[in-house]
């Protein structure tokens, strides 16, 4: 489990999180913490609530298996859950967690585990404006609450004030836990609450010191997440000069509460757990979770369980698909009753101009976080120096700009250029993946091939070339964009891959949001590390809160929808095409039409998700359902289920989703696939809607009817969808879309169809 | 010659300066620039102007002896000038000189030579405030130019721009010359003139290219100290992050004219005398000049000689003393008809806090231009590594903090750290003439002795010590403030040490001002150089405008006061004592108490020199008769003063000046001086003032009257003021003053008394 933020910054941004490895010690006993899931029907009579009923069932098994060890000599209670599903977590020995098992009521358990976490022009990007659409329609998200489980916050930053903020709404049960440098009173208006969960942490490490005992954060992660998805309106925010503005959220005038479970010390499921069980019980509507668990069944995925019961509650959990692009399958997060967001670019570029001697300039990408002054400088060209991955060869160049061959990676030469004596490198690359992140700790710019050319011939016309560097320059309404994130981690969905994901993709490379003032922020130089307000960092973790935003946004406009249905809206009106008019690429695909597996649906698109004619509803039912149509076991199904009310006599794996994915396994025949599917009218009354399909290259798609009618709002019709296919050898993934057009044209209503081959990845 | 802002900062800041030393080419031919002083009496009446005589003469040398060298084969006019002085500058070889000091109406003849040049909470520190004194008095200096012999404008900064500014006056005559990069619609009703002069640089130079062939600034010394006298308001004006607030000048609402003098390539008396004629031509009623030569006597001193015409003309010229402090003599433009300024403090420090682990909390100094983040790093104090100044030792530093101990300076220790892995270092220092300059390119806080030993104390403690840093604190109203700069340079002024020099004290270190956009302002790291519109920076250069200013507000407030009275003005009401009440002190001799030969009266303060009271005025005739007195030659003499209309038949060494020096040479015996004075009175009608005399240790001081009564305004009394002092081989400068006090207390009329040893410097 792991931050869902680039890889890349995590090097430079995310030290402390490296720095904990060495902190972090191994407990020295036995016992370790598991997280048992309990059928609360067979909770006897005689105990008043849940927590007395975890707390004997502990104790008893301490009375069953006493230990000699007097260091940690019992079993102990770590959390008990209740609101997203039913049992607790204990520190545990093998045999006391076997005597457990036998209990009546255990329905399964599984051991603690470690997370993964997964970052404001993205309103504009998003034609949110207070004009029309989502924004003036849900109030700009005045009533709705919305749960960020991550890493705490920093309550003082700006972007926390509550000015412009009306009443917390009555039904609000959270709290302002109190904590260490965290005083109750440092929640306001806009950050109505504030809570922290360790106990997993510590049952771990039993000896360690939990350096940030409370909800502030000491990472930036939470504090980003959360002031994108509901920041209030910051003036001249800016990253080191870059995307200078007025930052705002998503949703600025929604309530942010803050469940932090990650610390310096450790990230624990059973700690995710508590802060989701608790976000539910504490009444969120929408809960955000930039964060995932790689490389484990539904069964055992704290956030596809607590999810479950969140879900059941009417609270939509959107989260992130992870930053394991651009390789298939490696997404986590892929629930059925989840949101799973992908990232994708901005319409925003940082730049820098080189002004060559001869007056040639020529625009480049930097983010050099400093105004350098980098002026009528000398250039220096040879062939001996070029290749820029020699710190003894560079150690001898004079005070000038060096420009560096394509040679070798840019974090390479870059590296290298600034430990030699050159005042800035010219970097050439044609890999738009260098742009997605901000590392860029030397004064610099990355020109194209293309440029570099008239930049050579300058220089060997003249044994005396200079050149001039401008840095801190934005761009915006720069195209193609969006475009996949190289780094987006790609469905199928190794948890559960018949359901296409990710689901929809929002804006997560290089996004400018609060930060925590005294952290990392950038660097320069070889050994300086500098602090800003803001940050702009990249990553799946960014593009979750952007959707949980507007989730919340709809949950203002629409308060009755189900989680489900505001999913639907996201994903059916989501865009396929970028700001050209032509297909959305991939930046990690060399700018290729980016799949339904990097994208889902297509980039959210707030204003037309408020109205999106049709939904694809689905109801707790229907996902176990689907569960059921697994091989799970009975007490599997039960971990995400809980309760034995629901019934297991419908399984199906069709559930009612708002796009399709076929399969094949790697093997040359053909294929065919059948989908029910069931649409809600949630228009304003009579409508026809006509369906347009375009099949997957070298498939064949049926629809059956092509033409619904509606007589009234919230009727219902269903159609099937065929999808006659060949598994191919060479694991090609092809895709289309089925359109359901409204007559008068005013809706329309997409979802992608994916041919995918089965990806094994665990 | 050279520009005056701190040596320290030279090395880093002015670097386009020296790097201009390897583009300078000498002339390949043997005929230099001659400076060369006519009599204008002499010219025949068939000449139209002086201009055609001048250019007749020197063709007519070009006549008489030819060369027959077909390369720069004729002697060359380069500057006619008629304003300050007459005469021309001309490119001559030795024998064409020789032929032109036979012709009538030769006064004299010099070389050309190089100058060296000479920086807001300023006006706060200066009491200068909008509800009562010298800003409403003088209407901010609204009627007032200001002509700046510099490097140049950056017309473009905000502090130029004319928001708030009235029409120009009609006496105007000067133009904006259109240049390189400077279009004549550059200047406004703020930057109302802008001229440029390299005749010069090109006659010394003939092959060379001027880089920038204009009066825009290429270097930020001229837009820096022409911000200071008269920039407009401007919010939000920061050195990366130090100082932030509104700057303005001085004058906020007097008007600049620039003359640029110094090129990139060079910096030529020629030049310099030029824009100072042409000033005077032009209506300044102020010149500001942030330059001086060295080593030359009056009537070789290019300023010397055109501020006389400038005095004539009823112009004040203000200079800087120099920055060749702490030694005794080493000061230029000891001119007696100029305003010579030292350079004090300003009650600001720059700050880094020091946070311990155990909580303690030391502020420190720093000026690293960036929001560094030094948060809980590992303290590292150990004996091998704490001299910090062993690159090789240090490449083992883990990243941390590396505390060094007092054995080096912090200049070497900051190198060193600098290159090596610790994320920053504490530097111990007690020296106060650190804070005097802004070079601070790694992470880092410099604490003293005291605040060290908590530090070396917290860290034996304990094996895992740590700290976090804060940078970019600004801390105003610090004591004791002012103190005399270590570098500005003191009296006796080698160029005639008979009158006390410098006259006053203005801010002159760490002074917030304009700069040229695209120039190095600062460093971080090894090899980036930083760029701000704003730079903090160090020199008498930075102190004169700050007394410009004033006399700017002066002129305003009293039209008709000679460039005499306003410097008495700014003398007699000078503060001698700081912002604790105590004597100014020298923070160039270990904070002793400063004496006159390094702060002259001591700080001004515009506010009482609206009102002195008395005044101490001086005619053209009476420096002609200090001259006189002088052992100069007739046409040195006539050199400066130009006019045969003078009369030398009173000699007197005796300058009615508001301030004393009685000198003594290197051996022990008694000595008597005396000197004259006459008083004016300034003030509002009949007055009576009585001498209250504090005599320098061991001199007795007699004054006669000691009573001087007044019947009314403008009405003049003289006193005598005798000096009986011992000369002394330890060659002590002692100092006391006399004070007229006036009887209602309303005036206090203050000179400094001081008996200096002689200093030959040259």
């Amino acid at each position: 489990m792991g931050l869902d933020n680039g890889v890349r910054l995590l090097r430079f941004i995310f030290l402390p999180l490296f720095l904990f490895a060495c902190h972090a010690r191994s407990t020295p006993v036995q016992r370790s913490t598991y997280i048992v899931h309990m059928d609360k029907s067979h909770m006897p009579k005689a105990f008043a609530s849940h927590h007395h009923w975890y707390s004997s069932t502990v104790d008893s098994i301490k009375s069953v298996e006493p230990t000699s060890n007097g260091h940690q000599s019992t079993p102990k209670l770590v959390y008990t859950y209740d609101n997203t599903f039913h049992g607790f977590s204990a520190l545990l020995s093998r045999d006391e967690l076997e005597t457990l098992k036998k209990y009546p009521g255990f329905v399964s358990a599984y051991a603690d585990r470690t997370v993964t976490l997964d970052t404001t022009h993205t309103f504009e990007f998003l034609s949110l404006n207070p004009v029309t659409g989502l924004w003036p329609a849900s109030d700009y998200g005045r009533d709705v609450i919305v749960g960020v489980i991550d890493t705490g916050v920093w309550p003082e930053s700006a972007s926390y004030k509550d000015d412009g903020m009306t009443k917390v709404p009555a039904r609000w049960k959270g709290i302002c836990e109190e904590g260490q440098e965290f005083n109750s009173s440092l929640c306001n208006l806009k950050l109505i609450g504030a809570r922290y969960f360790n106990k997993g942490v510590i049952a771990a490490n039993p000896n360690i010191t939990i350096s940030m005992n409370s909800a502030r954060d000491t990472e930036g992660h939470g504090t980003h997440t959360s002031s994108t998805v509901a920041g209030n309106y910051v003036e001249g925010a800016s990253y080191f000069g870059y995307a200078q503005g007025t930052a705002r959220g998503v949703a600025p005038r929604a309530r942010v509460a803050m469940y932090k479970v990650i610390f310096d010390e450790g990230r624990y499921a059973s700690d995710v757990l508590a802060g989701m069980d608790q976000a539910v019980a504490d009444g969120v509507d929408v809960i955000s979770i930039s964060m995932g668990f790689d490389e484990v069944p539904l069964y055992e995925d704290p956030i596809a369980i607590a999810s479950f019961g969140a879900m059941e509650k009417g609270v939509l959990v959107s989260s992130s698909a992870g930053n394991a692009g651009p390789f298939l399958g490696q997404l986590h997060n892929g629930i059925p009753w989840v949101l799973t967001v992908a990232a994708g670019s901005v319409d925003r570029r940082f730049a820098g101009t080189l002004t060559l001697g001869n007056g040639l300039t020529i625009t480049g990408w930097t983010m050099l976080p400093a105004r350098a002054s980098v002026v009528n400088l000398p250039l220096i060209y040879n062939k001996t120096l070029s290749a820029c991955n020699s710190t003894k060869l560079l150690s001898e160049v004079p005070f000038g700009i060096l420009i560096c061959d394509k040679t070798q990676s840019f974090d390479t030469q870059l590296e290298h250029v600034s430990l030699s004596n050159a005042a800035a490198g010219i970097f050439i690359s044609d890999d738009p993946t260098i742009f997605e992140f901000s590392v860029f700790y030397y004064p610099g710019v990355v020109i194209s091939s293309k440029d570099a050319s008239a930049v050579i011939k300058y220089v060997a016309s003249s044994n005396e070339t200079t050149a001039t560097m401008k840095f801190q320059q934005t761009i915006v309404e720069t195209k193609p964009a969006p475009v996949a994130a190289s780094y987006t981690s790609r469905g199928p969905a190794p948890s559960y891959p018949g359901i296409l994901k990710p689901d929809v993709m929002a804006p997560g490379t290089l996004i400018l949001a609060a930060w925590i003032p005294d952290g990392p922020a950038s660097s320069i130089g070889s050994n300086i590390f500098l602090s800003s307000d803001y940050n702009m960092i990249s990553g799946t973790s960014m593009a979750c809160p952007h959707a949980s935003g507007i989730a919340a946004l709809l949950k203002g406009a629409h308060p009755k929808w189900s989680p489900a249905a505001i999913r639907s809206a996201m994903m059916t009106t989501a865009n396929p095409y970028d700001n050209t008019l032509d297909q959305i690429r991939d930046n990690g695909l060399a700018l290729e039409i980016a799949s339904p597996l990097a994208m889902g649906a297509g980039q959210v698109d707030p204003n037309r998700a408020l109205d999106p004619g049709l939904i694809y509803d689905a109801t707790p039912q229907d996902y176990v359902n689907l569960l059921c149509s697994t091989n799970f076991t009975k007490n599997q199904i039960l971990t995400i289920t809980r309760s034995n009310s629901y019934s297991c006599k419908n399984p199906s794996s069709d559930l009612n989703y708002p796009s399709f994915i076929a399969l094949y396994a790697n093997k040359t025949r053909k294929m065919v696939q059948k989908f029910q599917r069931t649409v809600t009218n949630v228009g304003d009354g009579a409508s026809t809607y006509e369906a347009k399909v375009t099949a997957p290259k070298g498939s064949v798609v049926t629809v059956s009817p092509e033409k619904l009618v509606f007589e009234k709002k919230y009727e219902k019709q269903s159609y099937s969808l065929t999808i006659r296919y060949m598994s191919d050898k060479n694991m090609t993934v092809t895709f289309g879309s089925i359109i359901w057009v409204e007559d008068s044209g005013k809706h329309i209503v997409r979802s992608p169809i994916v041919v995918s081959p089965v990806i094994n990845v665990w």
